[in-house]
């Protein structure tokens, strides 16, 4: 089965708030949210958040070069640097590429 | 950067409910994750559910072969259909294997 994002990269952050400073947060959110749109390479983003303040971030990418720049860039590391320091509890970061997939919606 | 999950298959579907048959659908998702576990290369499940009934479910196998082993699984199969049948508006599904990636925890 061919799917859109069969060959990108997908980034899986799975993130457990610690429900400090929750306007920070999300003021914080909405700028990573804004500035990743904008990098090369960046192909999309799926995002739930439950009420117990677990999220799952998938942002996928056109190379894992590009996914790299995105870790290093200066604004996304500053803000890494609060989540760590404020905001988050733990994270389980991965990265993988897309080789299968299907899509289904009610017709 | 190792990961425990480096290497594994990482299986990402992601889903909005329809709202329709909510307790038929929760005991359908606790059966399902109760089979899932007994299934040979199964490593491990991430979920999160948001409020609008949007859920991103993440499965890691031992290698392809045993996720592909689980989509052909009979009762799986059953349960698919009855959610397309009922219980779900879409779902977007994504296989890949996990190259890298690091954890972090609060001290």
């Amino acid at each position: 089965m061919s799917h859109p994002r069969q060959g990108q990269v997908a980034v899986i952050f799975i993130s457990e708030g610690s429900g400090a400073d929750g306007d920070g947060y999300g003021a914080a959110a909405e700028a990573m949210a804004a500035l990743v749109a904008e990098q090369p390479g960046f192909m999309g983003v799926d995002w739930v958040g439950g009420e117990d303040g677990r999220e799952i971030t998938i942002s996928y990418w056109a190379d894992d070069a590009s996914a790299l720049a995105w870790r290093a860039h200066p604004e996304h590391e500053k803000i890494r640097d609060r989540g760590r320091g404020e905001w988050l509890n733990r994270y389980d970061l991965m990265v993988g590429t897309i080789h299968r997939g299907h899509q289904w919606e009610r017709d």
